[in-house]
């Protein structure tokens, strides 16, 4: 890719495809001005280009507008003297990412707890009469399948597959690895039948991730995402779980969720060009609460004390029960949890990690819609989750949103001129502000001194953008001109201390963990930042506001959606699949709100980046206040 | 009860329950001149009471009718000389019961597949929060239940029942004995509901048995039998597989007889007093083809060459799948089949009379409307299915018809006047012969002389009774004035025909087995009649027509309803449920129709009561012809 090389910075940074200008300097830290959201409107982005081939609109003479400029050979881009410098320009991003992170455990060929079998059966003789059933054992028993048992549908098949193919045929032959049961799923004339695919499902508690999977070579075919419909009966679990509360709601819950996940199965199905009925499991990965809800098993208990989930590991489910038409005998798998608020998606994450079989200790983090956090290693594991509340995904926020089109979900502010850059997804008109966006604008607030330690304006500026607005002092991001809402977004000191009290939360549940087995912060050798989410934040940021610890940078390891991963992991090797129970099991849960020094940590969290400035050494220096 | 003496034979007898003069006669072997199977108009049977009180009908003078006289009191009773000796009067029959002769194996409490246990779980606290689930299982692994799975549906019950229990629960555990395979079947808050009971039943082709049992203490609660409703899609099995054959049928078949079985559960429970939701077990025993089509599993193959069944062994079945509405998580066990026509019927009588665990050589005939055969003991087992036809069951028969009410089930006949005496089932006017009625009829023609061993009248004796009517050569039994149907019942030559073909396979069966161990009938330690038509046949008679091997009278054992009484036992005991299968394993099959000597044998057994009269010694000097 052609690299681009900022002046009067001397940063050079290698541009990605399709990446704009603006977006590679946001990614690099340096700032351009910019108002509407990288949507190519407000003209306030310009750059002059001094060497190189680009293709972009201009603005007038020599400058370009830097939302619309693509190199297109390795190219030196002047910011104006009206973008000034951000000091934090200088800073390299040590982001690493799962996919180079990661090592495989696994070398072979998958070995899936779902297997097909293609069978050529001897043909009954008057001498050899045996039943189908048990020629169909037998013939199992020879490739080494034994104590199989089968159901009355695949019974009831049976003599027309066997004879239709000739005596040929194609079984599907399922193993619950917990137990040792195992059973024959279907049998299919069509011995050439496509190779078995399985789909993979991070259930969020927001998005919904897929992943079709071809069993025998492990690669993933397609996969798409979308938001879970049970958004409308609630934001958050705690809302879902009181809407379930009714007469046959639960029930609506369920199905909406799962019809959509089967939707999207066949959605991508189609891409694959193969069969629905070539899939015959579906591994799944979800919080406490959304495994509850996706099976209709009652939630309301998860959130009366003392939070006891109905069931932590789940029998293996006929798809049919769940009303998914796949193969015939298919089945879904669900990732175990640990307690209320621990849920399979964590288990699902480690496992994915690799974190329980490693010495390394290890600070786990999952910035979803709920704050779940892991310390441990191969020897022992401690398991929280934070009551961090929903404003790290814009709950509560003013102008919060979710992170679609049109969300905010970078911000720069300019320490001289205190003017904005901001990005908005899709590079539209800006809506809101996503998560990352709020870190991001927190952060800023913070490094230019807009903001105190305790997270409150400087009421001296007399800046038009720091003003006392209907809800108290609050920053205008984006002038209504330039809103796709016809409003000012404005981020307010309440937004702050929602945001402060949030982080405060994940801090203290670090310490406690830690606490509880005798470390502290310096001994952790690396911090998994888990999600899809965390993939966005910025890590500089993050650490400036006190979410993440001040520690070496090279420790932080952005893991992506691990969920998927881990619940893709379970479909392809049933040793996953029991793994993730042994971490399951191993965890152990440490109900936070019920800790005794607990609040002792979470207050001492509530200011920026802490109150003892002495856990981040790096940060001190840059709050201009 | 008192005794009847019969005059002027000397008889002696203990008169049964309820039973009248003419039964008491019928039973003892002594001839009374009757025509209208005992409903008491003909005015024949009549008898003189020389000693002792009695209640019932004068006709005139000193006599009474035979039909309507139950004794009070010890009484002689004198058959005048009308009604003239039959020979075969002096005759005791050697009938011994089921219930007296069958050991029990198990001593103990009933311990089945299927179990119920109340529990009082420990409440959940905020340091013991652990899962609802995990909770139940380690409460019942105290109890000494280990790995145990949940379906979804119990998982979804599960949260709401231990609350509204407040933690005491019962429990349905369920375990399939041949893997091992434990399940939680169900939980209901009410800890005080009902032991648990089950249901046996024989499905049979034409008749359906039913018990409901309390499986604490192993008692039976109710009874009952009824047609199997299949009989309106086809009275024998080839039929209804062929009935079967048409998209939809099968579907028919299965949800009629299941239907059915419902309705009858329903009403045995009511006699009970007790709620359909206690039955958490049905335990069903029927030949292969019922099996078949009572799961709706493709019977087709039974009957084509080379005769493969779908399955022999039956998964625990969900009554759910099979429309049944019994307790939460009920299941279905059936007895498992040996071969097409060798079912599991025949598995559950075997293993009900203990043939497979004593050392005695035993012939085990069960009398059906198939004809199956078991010879063996503890050491090793031949079966064979005789492909007799229907005629025992008054299928093929002129005016044969099945066991029910009108049906003449015993006859005897006047061997100087010819006239017979006759038995119908509920004493009613006769509609026609049943299977017992058949074979007396068939004997008493025969030792009498009216037919000779080929099984032809005698041509030249101008009796009313003999003569040639549209089918041939016929004896007329009941004039049209006394039976139901207003036409004469008669037995052709063509009828004995049948009979003596079907009697032929039978005993050309029991050849066969012995022979391919090496053994002859002398051998032979103990015959079996299985079935409730065993029961009901005359142990002479059956011998004298060559239906049953000429041993000694005592090897001969009636065990009744064998089946049902497996069925039960499996219900009971999972010992038994096991022993069912190592029964069938352990059976080697013969196929008769492809054993190279099947056709000598059975060509020398067409004649009355066989070619070889060295075979039927006692029964040689009996015919006059």
């Amino acid at each position: 890719m052609p690299k681009v090389k900022f002046l009067p910075y001397e940063v050079e940074v290698e541009s990605e495809p399709g990446e704009t200008i603006i977006e590679t300097a946001m990614r690099t830290g340096i700032h351009i001005n910019a108002s509407c959201g990288g949507m190519g409107v407000c003209n306030k982005c310009k750059v002059i280009v001094e060497e190189g081939k680009v293709k972009g609109e201009k603005i007038e003479g020599e400058f370009y507008k830097a939302c619309t400029l693509i190199p297109l050979t390795d190219v030196v881009i002047r910011i104006p003297v009206e973008s000034e410098v951000d000091r934090r320009a200088l800073f390299r991003k040590p982001k690493k990412f799962a996919t180079a992170f990661l090592r495989k455990r696994e070398e072979g060929a998958p070995v899936p707890i779902y297997q097909t079998s293609l069978l050529s059966l001897e043909k009954p003789t008057i001498e050899d009469n045996t039943s189908d059933w048990l020629r169909l054992k037998r013939a199992l028993f020879q490739k080494g399948f034994k104590n199989l048992n089968i159901g009355l549908d695949t019974l009831r098949k049976l003599p027309n597959e066997l004879r239709k193919g000739d005596f040929k045929v194609n079984v599907s032959i399922y193993e619950d690895p917990r137990t040792g049961y195992k059973f024959v799923g279907d049998v299919k004339a069509d011995a050439d039948s496509g190779m078995a695919l399985g789909v993979a499902i991070d259930l969020g508690t927001t998005t919904l991730q897929l992943e079709i999977v071809d069993l025998v070579s492990g690669k993933t075919l397609a996969q798409t995402s979308d938001y879970n419909p049970q958004i409308s009966y609630g934001e958050d679990v705690i809302s879902r779980i009181e809407f379930a509360k009714k007469e046959g709601r639960l029930k609506i819950l369920g199905e909406k969720v799962r019809e959509r996940l089967y939707k999207l199965m066949l959605e991508l199905i189609k891409v694959t060009g193969r069969s629905i009925e070539d899939v015959g499991i579906v591994s799944v990965a979800g919080n406490t609460v959304m495994s509850h809800l996706f099976l209709e098993v009652e939630p309301r208990f998860l959130r009366e004390y003392p939070y006891v989930p109905a069931t932590v590991e789940f029998p293996l489910i006929p798809a049919e029960k769940l009303g998914w038409k796949l193969r015939d005998g298919a089945v879904v798998i669900l990732s175990p949890c640990v307690a209320s608020y621990v849920g399979g998606d964590i288990t699902a994450g480690v496992m994915a990690s690799l974190l329980a079989e490693e010495p390394e200790l290890t600070l786990f983090i999952d910035l979803g819609t709920n704050g779940e956090i892991v310390i441990g290693n191969k020897e022992f594991m401690m398991c929280a989750a934070c009551s961090a509340g929903p404003a790290f995904e814009g709950g509560g926020i003013k102008h919060g949103m979710r992170a679609t089109i049109g969300a905010i979900e970078a911000v720069s502010i300019n320490p001289s001129t205190y003017e904005p850059m901001i990005l908005t997804i899709g590079r539209r008109k800006p809506k809101g502000l996503c998560g990352s966006g709020i870190i991001s604008l927190l952060a800023n607030l913070f490094i230019t001194g807009l903001i105190d330690k305790a997270g409150k304006f400087r009421r001296d500026l007399n800046h038009p953008r720091i003003r006392k607005g209907e809800d108290g002092w609050e920053y205008v991001l984006v002038w209504k001109e330039n809103s796709a809402t016809g409003q000012d977004i404005v981020f307010t000191e309440a937004d702050i201390e929602n945001l402060i009290r949030a982080k405060g939360a994940m801090f203290a549940g670090y310490q406690i963990l830690l606490e509880s087995v005798g470390l502290s912060l310096n001994d952790l050798e690396r911090v998994f930042l888990a999600g899809t989410f965390g993939s966005f934040i910025d890590l500089e940021e993050a650490i400036t506001i006190g979410l993440l610890p001040d520690l070496p940078r090279e420790k932080f390891y952005f893991l992506g959606n691990t969920s998927l991963q881990g619940a893709k992991k379970a479909l392809l090797y049933k040793e996953n699949f029991l793994k993730m129970h042994e971490i399951a099991k191993m965890m152990t849960h440490v109900e936070l709100s019920n800790h005794p020094r607990y609040m002792d940590y979470y207050t001492a969290a509530l200011f920026l980046p802490h109150t003892n400035e002495n856990l981040f050494p790096s940060v001190k220096f840059l709050n201009r206040s």
